[in-house]
């Protein structure tokens, strides 16, 4: 028998999740039935919002069951296949688990994926896979930066905000980027193309509200809000009349005591708005965002960076990764 | 010499405002230059946004000025006028100040009034005026209620939540309102035509949270926010995908260290939009939003309380009455 082994839940957390809250099962790999094709997975993408679904309740989707593998996007090589539209040795990209071996078509969501037009099979789990997606339509079709106008990005040096501040900074606007540490603020400005970098380590509203200040001297016109807390509230404070907020995701608060967050009457005051994002609602455009990324990369026009752990026994630290801030770009596994 | 009482501001409150405040003035009457015209202010209306005022920092509008009488929208007569296009004995309305005469035509604001066509000159500060012009386009143009769709209003039984309760029902949506204590809550369902009415003394954000579910078994599409704190918190955990909540007002905030929204997670979960609201963004559609509201007031389709006081003496409790929600209906001063 070949093995499948799975990142399983075993627990739910209620803070940090540690050791305790998974466990590494070993299953045979699955038989397929008809219309089901069977997926090695190459890579596995670990992703802040696995950690909601983790939770008894989750609103917008079920949560991830008590013994089963953690729900991930994967990437991988079709091995046997009862469906007419997937044959051996397709490459597949979906939304499957952090497991060695998936079925695939029993949702609609796994696709074919063509490796060739990609630097590697990785990339259709970053820059061209869900992350990548979301920083480009939420710069694309929500925010849409202009020149003359501040854009203000959280979690700068994630996987979502290096390939947002570059896709802004195309667009003309002033990018500054918020993140943890001189290190990853030096990625934004010299890497990443940011026009400033403000670090947010060890400061509370106060400070971090004067170093946005001045980092942003017309006020912030736009905010691709990734991060929540501390730094949302500092950020409030210099928002100008009218101005967006998308709150594509809200990582300080996933393991926390959820943070008050104390300005929202400056939305009030500013009539500005605060939205609620997720690139699931551009679902019918993603081949289209897929291929303007694609393209980009090609013409080296776009860079980014994967953070990449190998073998699905690095599960656990590969999450955590996400949550202590060491990750250097967009956190995978890779199993083969 | 004709003296002008005015209600100035003498010290900055940093809380609940008192009367070590203010100070009433008295100034002669002033004379008038060219172009302008003198107002003997019948009604003074006193409004939340009064407190914001009276902050050091305003970020939308300058602040009160130290030894300045409070800011207040007024209606009154025409007394003097050295202008063409308003005459002795003309009734106008405008942003004007806590004072028994005003000066107009130094703004474009101050505009004639047809006295004739509302049940009392007071109209036009209450229902036909700032906060019924709230109501109509944060119903009208914002949320938009619709039937199958339920709206929450928050401050249900204040000057705005009364007016927008009725306007929503009218558009056949379910319309749930929370207020302070038994009588308003009776209020809301008798008088105004809400659906249900929550109570939201002595509850915290649990209890409040669980009142809410049972007024609200479908959800809440729509918000029409006043109040915001516990309240607000409440009601973002019974939010549905893709809500929409106006920020009004978040009168409980306004005396009191801000309180940290806690929930805002939520708006981010359900792919919602939380939205600062002005009316005087409909700045061009005051006269269209003013016509339709009087219309439906002469059909006898609307009703609207006032919470009148009588003097000028009077300004500080009823400006206070605003914050202890001890007043009845639109706050203002009768002076004549």
């Amino acid at each position: 028998m070949t093995v499948n082994r799975r990142f399983t839940l075993i627990q739910r957390p209620s803070g940090l999740p540690d050791a305790s809250n998974f466990r590494l099962v070993e299953e045979a790999v699955p038989a397929i039935g008809d219309g089901e094709f069977l997926i090695r997975n190459h890579y596995v993408s670990l992703d802040p919002a696995i950690r909601n679904w983790l939770n008894e309740t989750v609103t917008y989707m079920p949560p991830i069951a008590i013994g089963d593998a953690l729900r991930a996007s994967t990437v991988g090589v079709v091995e046997a296949s009862n469906h007419p539209g997937f044959a051996v040795g397709d490459w597949v990209s979906g939304l499957n688990k952090t497991e060695e071996y998936s079925i695939g078509g029993r949702d609609p969501f796994t696709q074919k994926v063509d490796v060739g037009l990609a630097p590697s099979p990785s990339a259709f789990l970053s820059v061209a896979g869900g992350t990548g997606l979301t920083a480009w339509f939420g710069i694309e079709a929500e925010l849409k930066p202009e020149k003359g106008q501040t854009l203000l990005v959280s979690g700068a040096a994630g996987a979502v905000g290096s390939i947002a501040g570059q896709l802004a900074k195309r667009r003309g606007a002033r990018v500054v980027g918020i993140a943890g540490g001189a290190e990853k603020c030096a990625r934004l400005t010299e890497r990443y193309g940011y026009d400033a970098a403000v670090d947010y380590r060890g400061k509370d509203v106060e400070r971090l509200s004067a170093d946005i200040a001045a980092a942003c001297p017309d006020g912030i016109d736009l905010v691709f809000e990734n991060v929540g807390g501390v730094g949302l509230d500092a950020t409030l404070l210099h928002i100008n009349r009218k101005a967006l907020i998308i709150l594509c995701g809200l990582i300080s608060e996933y393991n926390s005591p959820r943070y008050g967050t104390r300005q929202l009457i400056e939305v009030q005051m500013q009539g500005a708005t605060i939205k609620g994002y997720h690139v699931a609602d551009y679902g019918m455009q993603m081949g289209e965002g897929r291929r303007a990324i694609l393209d980009l990369l090609a013409r080296g026009e776009l860079v980014h960076d994967e953070h990449v752990l190998e073998g699905i026994d690095n599960a656990l630290p590969a999450f955590l990764s996400l949550f202590d801030g060491s990750n250097q770009g967009k956190v995978m596994l890779k199993l083969v």
